[in-house]
This record gives C-alpha cells, structure tokens and sequence, in this order.
C-alpha cells in the first residue's frame, strides 16, 4: 500500500483502550485485549510463522470495530507482498458429505509430503444456527495437533459479503506466515460456493453415491464450477455404488462445454476412512497447478479473482448505501407491492425509487 | 400508474417538435415523425391490435429522447392492466442450430391451434455486429405475413439491461394487443439467456446432435436453466444421433437437483424442416403452463421477475452513476492495476473509491 492508498483511508494509529463494553462483547474483548502489539509486532509475527499473532491479528480483521478494522487492513497491506504463494483449494458437499473426514486425510497426507496447511471456512449459516457447522476443531483432531497446520473457524458475524472478504484477508495473513496450501470449506447450499469459487485456484465437490437423489441439496451449478468431483465414502459396500456414480457424472462431465483451465473436470472415487484414492487426488492436483500455472490460467484467474473483488465490494456497498437509506426503505415495499399489483412497472418503480 | 407515480416521474405531456437532428438519427427521425399520435390514441390503437400503432409505440419505447421515453412510459403504464395473459417462451441456441426456422415452423402449428403469436428478440451483439443476426424478417417468411403473428427484431441500441427493458416492456404492449403467446429468442452466449430467463414462463435450449461438441459455444448453466431442450435437425441421416443425444442429455438432466417448477426439463427430438416433434411440444407446453398454473409456481415465478426487474434495475442504475462519475473513473484504472500488482488489497482499493 503507498502513502497515497493509506491516507486516503485515513487510518489512525494505535488502538484506543476499549472502555465500555456490553454483555455480548466481554469474550470478544477478552481476545482482543491481548492485541495491543503494533502493526510491525504483528507483521512480523506473521511473517515468523507465530500462530498466536497470526490468530490474533484474524481476530482483528473479524472485529466490527473501526480502529481494529483499521489497524488490520495496515497489517493485512504490509503482508500483502508476502502473500500468493499457495495453492487454494475450495471445497464444498452437503452436510454429512464427509468434508471435516476429507480434509483431515487429505491434510495428514500433504503434511507427510512437506506442505503448511491452513483450513478456513466460509459459512454464513453459522450464526443463524446458533454455532458454527464448520467452526468446530475437533472436527479434526489429528490434523489440529500439528504444528504445520492451522484450522480456523468461520467468522460468525455479518453478512456473507462481509464474511467472504474476512476470509480473502485471512488468506493473505496465511499466506504471509507461509502456509504453501489454503483449504476454504463451506457447505454448498446457498450463495457461498460462488463467493469461494471466486478466490480459490481449485474447486472440488464431493459427493455421495445413491443415483441422483444426493444431489438434491446441492444447489444448481456447482457441478458446473467444479474441477474435481470426488465421490467420497467409496469403502466395503459402498465401491460398486461409488464407481458407478463416477462413471455417470464423468459421463454427464462430457457434454458441459470444456474448462477454461484446459483441464476439463475428473470425476474421482475415495475414502476418507482408509486413505484410498487420496495420493491419486494429490497427484491430479499437483498436475493442475503444473499445468495452469504453465499456460498462465492459474494467473489469470488469480488477476481477474482480484478485480471481481475489488468491483464486488463497490457494488455491494452501493446497493448498502441506497437501500440501508432511510427514506428509500419506507418507499422500498409499497412500490413492491403496487409492482406485484401490476399497478406500476418494475422500471418505472426503479425510476422514482432512484429519483 | 397512481397519480402519485405519475407526478413523480414528472411526465411531460405531448411530444415537441423535433427541430435539430444529426445525420445518424434521420432514419429514426422518419419513423418516429409519424408517432405523434396522443397517449390516448396509442393505448386504443394497440388494445384494438392494431399492428401499425403497436410497431410506433413500440418504436418511442426504443428511442433515446427523453420525451418519447416519458411518452412510452404512459402508454406501458395504460396497458399494464390488459397485458400478463400469455404464455412468455425464451428460445435459444447457437447460431445455425436452426432457431428460426424453428420458431416458424412452432409458430404456424400455434396459429392453426387459434394462437395470435409476437417473435421478439434480445440480441444484444446485433450492434457490434453491425447488423441483427436475429433482425431480419426474411428468416420467418410464412410466419410474417400471417395477420395473428408480429414479429420485432431487437432494439439495437444500448446495453444488455437497456435492451432487457425495452424487451420487457415491449411484451406489456404486444399482451395488451392480445398476442398470447410472446417468444423472446436470443443467443446463447453472452449473459442475454439470463436475461431472456428473467422474463419467460419458459425456457426453451435448441441444440444440434452431435455428441459433445454441439456445446461448445453455449455458456456454462443454459443447461440447468432450461425447462425443455430441443435436439433440432433431427430428420432422415440425422436421426440416430438425435436419438442417441437424447438419450445421453436426458441422462445428464437426471442428475441434476429437480426443478422448482415442479416439472423436470425434458429432452424431445424435431425437425422444424418435416415437422415432427412439432405438436408434442406443444402438448408438452400446454401441459407445463397448466400443471404450474395449478400448483401456482407460474404466478410466483413472474412475481418474482417483477421483484428481480425492479430491484435489477436500481443496482444497475447505482453502479451506472458510480462509475461515469468522472473522479470515479480516473481513478478506477490506476487502483484496478495497483490491486493487479498486489500493492493494495481489493478492499482497500474499493473503500478508497467509495471514499
């Protein structure tokens, strides 16, 4: 960030001592009382690879406070040119898909093989459901006791705009702290499979056997975006079912237009219980960063990943301004309404609302 | 419209002369010197069907001057209250797949069954192009010159969102002249079917057999939006692949989570050249609006539209003035490179811009 990017955020220096507090707050507080260092504390921290800063500085960029906003976006602009050498590999499935179970195996194989591994999660169902689905560590056990990997919940507050760029900047911070292979985890239902497609290198859905039905709460489109397509829980009874499913999805695969990537999409079987087929996913992803990174896919995706980003929030925090507008909101349901009524026309109604 | 809408969007009365024109806009010019017809004259003319006077009003809701727009939105706002009774069927393929002789062919089945049929179209390309791949009448001889069928090339000017209004709109008239069945054919690769998908009943994919490749130049998802695909040309050598196409989509199709509408997408082979597989689709259309009538999802998918369209276009609107600010858009290049670079994150870059 150059001088010009930093005063134009006018960002204040140092964090004010945080004197009132509601209820709710107190936990929050209690983390956050510990992150006193300085911006350099922290950068440097994280660029020593300390998990304990590098947790604490997340802390700040989840923080809705404005001189924690602040102070994370001056840490997250200093280790930005140390960011963007990782792999980043989105991972979506229903619930009970086996993606905790996926991501430990996968994981445990990886840190055998040399990588750093951190686990992020995008799941904005977390506060409705009063407790994060994907927030729970212990989840995986094995992979949360070792020191090269490092599992975050995720952040629980706001809306998914706000939680998408929370986990972005995470994923600097990691990156920064040397972390060579970003997991983003998120349940496939709603809107949240488009917000990881859109910072991940690699996009990778695991299903279930069964003919059909197991897609049902998989929302129209993921296939589409998918690169791999891991038929999960292929074990005793369950090969048969599994192969037969690959054979059908690889088979469906071919009449979808081909990648951009130049790698067309695979369809794999595994287990998470007994290791089968995940040296087999390793290797094809290994392949595919060879391979992207060779005719420049792999950059240009990251490059337009950025834009779409920088352009998203602008749009997003338009729409904010206009409809959070007061007098916009009283009007905003009683033009719905003479709209549904046929009374008006959706673009004259738009027109008074903007006038 | 309400009194309170009209006053609102402060409509000007009666159409001024048009005193300076540049060269480009003569042509125009000619068509729309005839349209000084009043609000009035315009609304009975078109409840009357007559095609002339819908064609000039159809014209004012294309044109760029202010008070023919203010004029057009008069006349849509008087003939809200006769439009909506139509079945509204998006048709769309690559170029060649044969969607007009298609729609000729449909067409003249639907005017023998007692239908009054309109063709439009959203073509956005057909400026760059310099020439409306989906303009020209010739294409539809027989259907043309039948008395219950209208059919308008799309509107030339402007962007996809102008082009989807002007679209929208012109189906209120073409309703409101008692046309009950309204096509909107478009091409299948840009964002258009998007749009074409927002304001159709249902939504029609013409595709060529051919094992694969016949996708190629058909964007990614028209396959999950699509309420009905058409293997077109499937006539004498044709017809094993065809059948063979078929089978593989409609086993793709199964895969897919089931449709909203409560009626899966089905694939069907025809031939717009012999006619076969012509009045199935019919059968098949009659039965769809029926079975969504009765359990209700054609009514709450156009409410739903009318939202979308609405709120659609205020978003655009908000980004439109955001971004031809002239501040804004000196600055957008330099911060788009900077987040390019990786000299600032692309939240920083967007909190900079909307400061």
């Amino acid at each position: 960030m150059t001088k010009k990017h930093k005063s134009a955020l006018s960002v204040k220096k140092g964090v004010k001592e945080v004197n009132s507090l509601n209820e709710k707050s107190v936990s929050k507080f209690k983390q956050i009382k510990k992150n006193t260092k300085s911006v350099e504390e922290y950068v440097n921290g994280i660029k020593n690879g300390e998990i304990t800063v590098l947790s604490q500085a997340i802390t700040l960029i989840e923080s809705s406070k404005k001189e924690y906003f602040e102070k994370a976006q001056e840490i997250i602009s200093e280790c930005l040119p140390f960011s963007g050498n990782s792999v980043r590999i989105g991972i979506t499935g229903v619930p009970g898909v086996g993606k905790s179970t996926f991501i430990e195996t996968f994981g445990m194989h990886l840190l055998d093989k040399g990588k750093k591994i951190a686990v992020l999660a995008i799941d904005p169902s977390s506060e409705r459901s009063g407790g994060s689905i994907l927030g729970d560590k212990t989840r995986m056990e094995k992979l949360s006791a070792e020191k090269n990997a490092f599992i975050r919940p995720s952040p629980s507050a706001g809306s998914l705009g706000g939680v998408a760029r929370k986990t972005a900047e995470t994923i600097i911070l990691c990156e920064a702290a040397g972390f060579d292979t970003i997991f983003i985890e998120t349940v496939g239902v709603g809107q949240s499979e488009t917000v990881v497609n859109s910072m991940v290198d690699f996009f990778m859905l695991l299903m279930l056997a069964g003919a059909g039905d197991e897609l049902q709460g998989i929302k129209r489109g993921i296939t589409e975006i998918a690169d791999l397509i891991v038929i999960n829980k292929a074990d005793s009874d369950n090969i048969k079912n599994a192969t037969r499913a690959q054979a059908e999805y690889q088979n469906a695969l071919h009449l979808f237009p081909p990648s951009e990537s130049g790698r067309n999409p695979k369809v794999v079987t595994a287990s998470a219980e007994n290791g089968s087929g995940i040296s087999e996913i390793a290797d094809l992803l290994e392949d595919y960063f060879l391979f992207t990174k060779k005719n420049n896919y792999f950059y240009e995706r990251r490059s337009k990943q950025a834009k779409f980003r920088m352009y998203e929030t602008i749009n997003e925090e338009l729409k904010n301004r206009f409809y959070s507008d007061k007098k916009i909101s009283n009007k905003l349901k009683e033009f719905e309404q003479d709209v549904l009524a046929g009374k008006i026309s959706p673009y004259a109604a738009a027109q008074i609302l903007l006038n």
